[in-house]
């Protein structure tokens, strides 16, 4: 069993942790062009500030870590932890910097070095002890993600209670069916948002994995700990190895992972896809909520408080801006995880830019993920509902909506073929005619005596061929959030 | 509780599942332009003739399903299952036909019940009862999937066997850590396979869970199961929605779903997700043999047995051909994934257009992932690894190759900086005149004490400076591959 | 200046170019999960058994070409012109056995040579000579591109002529203009047919382009024609070189390049970007199309020959089939032409695996690519236009469709800001209470006048205030066609 | 014919266009990841300032464009031109209120207004007069990536002179030619160095077409140009609407577009692609690099100037951080397109969504485009070569390099086939014992005599045998960039 660390000593939450002021720096930046992420939380949550926070939250945490296990002083790992401040650095200087070496981390090392080193010149010598780059901008990136997708997570949960709610209330609100563009048969409101709910809580089940999974970073120069271990001469390996991940790993609340990846870079995909998900998730309300808002529709309306929605030309419009968006981050998000996707070919030890691709679609697919999530929490909140016009929507192909009960009810007595072949045949003269279906087949003397069988009252009424409509929406909700936790 | 399903009478295994001579069905297909999957099972497996054999597979199951609930009568369902045999049924002609409703179901049914109806007229009457296209495509695929899954399962199993056996045998076998091109710092043979085999038991697992979760599709027209309770008018739906979810999933070895997931498509996206990952996690092991088998460097050399990887042209040639194969399929799969993931953004009850982009990348995945899966194994299995090159390969630098360690031995002497700057300054001049680092330091009077003191025997020997490859290695191999079962 | 080439001695065209019949080979293959292009000339087109015609016939010319410049005898050529026939080959064994070299010509050239040798075993000889597999192959696949590129472009014409007839019959045919899912301000069905036939011509101008550029490949091993100019010794390279390849691009009816462009993939990507553009052209196509179609909206229906559009459940249904596989095809498109974008990253003298991860992508969207454009062909040509219920939608916003012009007539009566408030207002109560925006209007004593005034007759009457839909449809048919030619 | 427009009254160009001030706003956002475009003239030219002010630019030019006709005060026009200054906005606020209508137009107009009228209330009246905000947000559109692909075009060109002059130096520099990871045969490096410059200006020319073909967008709130229209009653619609697209294109430099292309995104599409293919382009080039460089080969070498490729922990290494850069720029590209692309499937007369999707993508691929344009040309400017290494490394195979070549010449001895397996064996021999091929070749008394012929002195020789390396080098040179002028 490897060694037990040294317990740390109290450190405010201040200087361990990033407070919302630095999560704050760069939090402009870009949105201009982004209505679905600018100005929510997840924007200066994965910020370039956030990034150079949580680097130096990495530094620091690595040497407190090596402090647990001895062979770093602790009043070094505490100078160091206390320095470990992005306002104290120059991010626009950092990032012209980070040119020269293809990555920020070299830079910023020395700008660290020398911030602590003004501070005390021996702890200076601690800063970055053994490290290497990519040890200190993965485990920073697992950082980001997991404060990001800890929002994301939040509005999740949001979204969920307003979508069982939707669904308890519109239950049996009954309405169209569609497929491929057609009214099909009828189904409820409530199904639907139940089926909603079920694809956030697919996200939500995912992030929460996600979260708890998110491991740091520790391999040295190429995956070996050798320059770890340079610094631990007299540390048996077997023990100093696992226990600095450990250690390394309980300092920032990140996991401990088996091997270094620096080049198995599965828990990048996996964020990834998990972010790329929760966009395209949150799409199929988006779509949804676009198709039912047409004008021609007319069943649900966005929320719009005042100047929400506003078209720059036309009066009377109130666009559906929060779908709009949504559905906009949803057509970004699965081809930027097919990037990060793709990056899981780095060669050798450290890749000549599959690893380099990365980091910006990552960011861009936590961005989108949490401005989606952020905008869909309103979205579903306050969507209004028109169950009238709902209801209103059925009666529109005169009756059709239920030909495929009234062919199930005439195949015993005309034949499965023939059944079918008139009921295609009155339909369509139902809608060419605009005459009821209901009244074209009662006209028909071999079939309206069948229609008017007892147990066949309610043979015409959309509402009354719901099937497991209500049931279904009742059984879903019987799925829950994942327990908060991490 | 939901009923307890009749029990199903005893049909052989004949009856049920798609033996391999079906699978065969379509095999050759479009193979010319494909090495990674040409004539491997997995093209058979997700080849049309395999499809249409799911599609029937399906029919034959709901049949079944509603006879042990007691809406169709047993003999209809064993007739039905019986004729359920793809070698009955014109696959060129259901193809053409697919393009009149932009889906294979409506032809196949159309076909298969005549088929029937030529065994017996009433049995006829009861295919696909209260059914629509895509629950039985969506069944279908993932049949298709799950059975695709299981073969490249075992293709992971061999090649996690193969990894284990190089990382063990090679656990100490020095070579060059390499990162951005350039030698680093020295690494193992045997942690570059731990490695390979850890992204293998990644993508195990995940195709484990995929193979476990894998739906059945039942809810009719537009997600409702109208139709299926239309022809149960006596059952209490709470019992026998869920009954027959249970019983169709029960008869094709597939899970029963919470809810109909027509436009909810989480387990699409989670099968090509999963697909993909598992093409660009073996690509990263093709990227690395492609590095290491370069003429240059030449430490590891595909099987080549007669024939393979011949030139057309150049007689001393032995292509990397499985390498490259595999890579090639890394190099398709994340843009097919991010297709699928698109098509969550499925309007109304069923998509026009966003359901039918799913059918052929997600084949295509499931082809790239078996193809690849299957050449890996032959590739990992016999590759030939030359540890005398890659020791000789460490030598390449003169000696660079352990800077890092001359670094941290030195800065205690000479300050951080400047026992950087000194070996800065050295290593080029070692790189341009070819001297030996050693040499050229110790000539430096500063340092050559540091050098010689007691301890740094080996100061100079790479295989000294493995850091914890061999532990690591090691520890990796306490990692299993999911238990079988499914 | 370059030799003047021998002439070519007369040859059937039988026996240089590929008869119909061949290009059938493998017609079937895979198409019952692609609705869009299964049984489309297309697919024939581009199937394994047109690629190996293809590869014949570079061989072929490439024997020819070389006799044109005295280097092989003529005979040979002949024989090897007349033996290069896909039927005499097994396709699925070359299909196997293109495993061996991760591609299929180096076991073609077996076979094929042993063809060859079996008629005239010296015209044996000059099979392939000096060339190599990439030669071959990328050849076969500019001929291929070239014959299923001009098949498209002759869909496209049909559906410009479509395109242009609807534009002129509906010039004046006035339709709600939908901005954000909601009505904005008129428009006429005349210029979105314009819009529409835009888009196809932008189509057929890149592909027109791509169809007159598509470059033999002729650069040997590795791109330096050493092989070629090996089998020329007396002649004088700088004449040669040119001349070969140009007597092989004439051959063929070919573009001859100024490099070999074995890593250099220029004509590959464009090839890629061209088809998926022509995919995503049409996509919005169809996506207008299913707009149109809803059931809510009624204004088009597709063309619906008996059993087009059935539903496997509802007998009212007819489904938009067409525009759902158009669509289906657009989605899939660009990201099939993001990896032929990624295999430009070709290291070397040729790639391992960027090369080989082009060819199924790249006929992936030739085949969607001409599957669209054979479907919208029909779309277009048979749509069912309905302008009453296009007028009579018109109406639904009670007037509000004209809400910008009424802010622009009030502006100068009450200032800009406070005309837009006053029709915000009053167009929410339009909408609330089902009262005419107009009626609403003039009960306000401020505008009532306003409203009256002479040259406002009109004023709420949609088509006039179509703006220049009229004349900009009648002028966006200025534009042509390309000239057929090539 | 249209309208001869009223002339502009003169502006100095500081009114008109953006100065290098405006376009520095916003430039260091989110460099910090972005190591390929942080701190190049493109990123300040594409960011949010940069296309702020384009927005501004496109009311002003609009304002301009409508008094040239009459239908604004030239007074209005020139007070709202000089009121179009970025700097005087709040670029933050505006992303913020962006949300509210999905673009940044409208909160936009609003403040804009606001700022002209504390100049000139009357001039307020004639901001945005007509217009839609798609109208403003396209046309900023095409600004920003004019600017951009003029600044990338400039840097194409200077990598073009770099790359000329390699071709020429090292016309005849011979180098092993590399096919799937092996020696093939041999080389020129002027030949690669040709061919980069090939796909340089394959971009170029491409990015040329699009900075002429860019197009203003001139529709209204829903492509009828209605709006324009409502404030110009007593105009000739037929003379009035070319002659406004005209005017506003000749304000900007755009071209006049045929049709509004508010749905129509040929021109995002051909951006995008265009930028992408310029990325991966590049990105070819970058692979070679870094092939080149491993430490194995060392043939080429990254200008390293002080600081530059530096390691965080390694002293030894430089680190080819240009091309990775390059390279990672070229990862991303693809991917970002298909988005671009995808939303060509915009529905109706403005998409929900689509149209929002294609922003920040396009500013991806124009920042990394141009990011990676800048560094290629000190990537290839200051490359450095080594020819003695490429000579050295042709050795490597102990002559096999020029199997090829043997075998053409032992065919007619030993007929094709023999001739092949006698040198397969004799390839494998000579890798194996580490003799070289000529001496065991030599040592077969079978062939001794064949190549002791005279005209085969040089036979083992690799410098005899690049084929037209050098002529192709040459001819290469012949093409050239497109003539600036635009």
């Amino acid at each position: 069993m490897p060694t037990d660390p040294t317990p740390t000593p109290a450190l405010t939450s201040a200087e361990v942790g990033a407070g919302p002021g630095i999560l704050g720096v760069g939090s402009a930046e870009g949105g201009l062009l982004a209505p679905v992420w600018a100005d929510t939380p997840v924007a200066a949550a994965v910020g370039d500030g956030a990034w150079l926070q949580a680097m130096l939250d990495a530094e620091a945490a690595l040497s407190r870590a090596q402090a647990r296990l001895g062979t770093v002083p602790w009043a070094a790992a505490q100078v160091i932890t206390r320095s470990a401040r992005a306002e104290h650095l120059d991010l626009a200087a950092l990032a012209r910097q980070a040119r020269q070496s293809a990555n920020p981390v070299v830079a910023l090392v020395r700008e660290f070095t020398a911030l602590v080193a003004a501070q005390d010149a021996d702890a200076a010598r601690y800063v970055h002890r053994g490290s290497t780059s990519q040890d200190i901008l993965d485990t920073a990136m697992m950082l980001v993600a997991g404060r990001a997708l800890r929002l994301i997570r939040t509005d999740l949960a949001h979204a969920e209670r307003a979508l069982a709610a939707l669904a308890g209330t519109h239950r049996d609100t009954l309405m169209a069916g569609r497929t491929l563009a057609l009214h099909a048969v009828p189904t409820t409101f409530g199904l639907k948002a139940a089926g909603w709910r079920q694809l956030v809580l697919d996200a939500a089940h995912k992030l929460h994995t996600l979260i708890a999974q998110g491991p740091v970073q520790l391999g040295g120069a190429a995956g070996t700990l050798a320059g770890y271990l340079e610094h631990a001469p007299h540390a048996d390996p077997a023990v100093y190895v696992p226990g600095l991940t450990r250690a390394f790993a309980a300092e920032l609340g990140l996991a401990a992972p088996l091997l270094p990846w620096h080049v198995l870079r599965t828990p990048v995909a996996d964020l990834a896809q998990g972010a790329a998900f929760t966009c395209t998730a949150l799409g199929k309300i988006a779509v949804d909520v676009l198709s039912l808002t047409r004008t021609e529709v007319g069943e649900v309306h966005e929320p719009a408080p005042a100047g929400r929605g506003a078209s720059s030309a036309m009066p009377h419009k109130r666009n559906p801006v929060l779908a709009t968006a949504v559905r906009s981050a949803a057509l970004q998000a699965p081809q930027l995880a097919a990037t990060v996707l793709g990056c899981m070919l780095s060669e050798d030890e450290r890749s000549a830019g599959a690893w380099h691709a990365e980091w910006e679609p990552l960011r861009a697919l936590l961005r989108l993920a949490g401005g989606a999530a952020h905008q869909t929490v309103e979205l579903v909140s306050r969507l209004s509902v028109d169950a009238g016009r709902m209801r209103a929507n059925t009666a529109l192909t005169g009756g059709a909506l239920i030909s495929e009960r009234i062919a199930a009810v005439l195949a015993p007595l005309l034949g499965k073929a023939a059944a079918r072949e008139l009921l295609n045949e009155t339909c369509a003269r139902a809608a060419h005619t605009g005459t009821a279906l209901a009244d074209l087949l009662r006209a028909d003397e071999r079939v309206a005596a069948a229609l008017a069988a007892p147990g066949h009252a309610d043979l015409f009424a959309p509402e009354a061929y719901t099937g497991a409509a209500g049931l279904l929406s009742e059984r879903a909700l019987s799925r829950t959030m994942p327990a908060a936790g991490h």
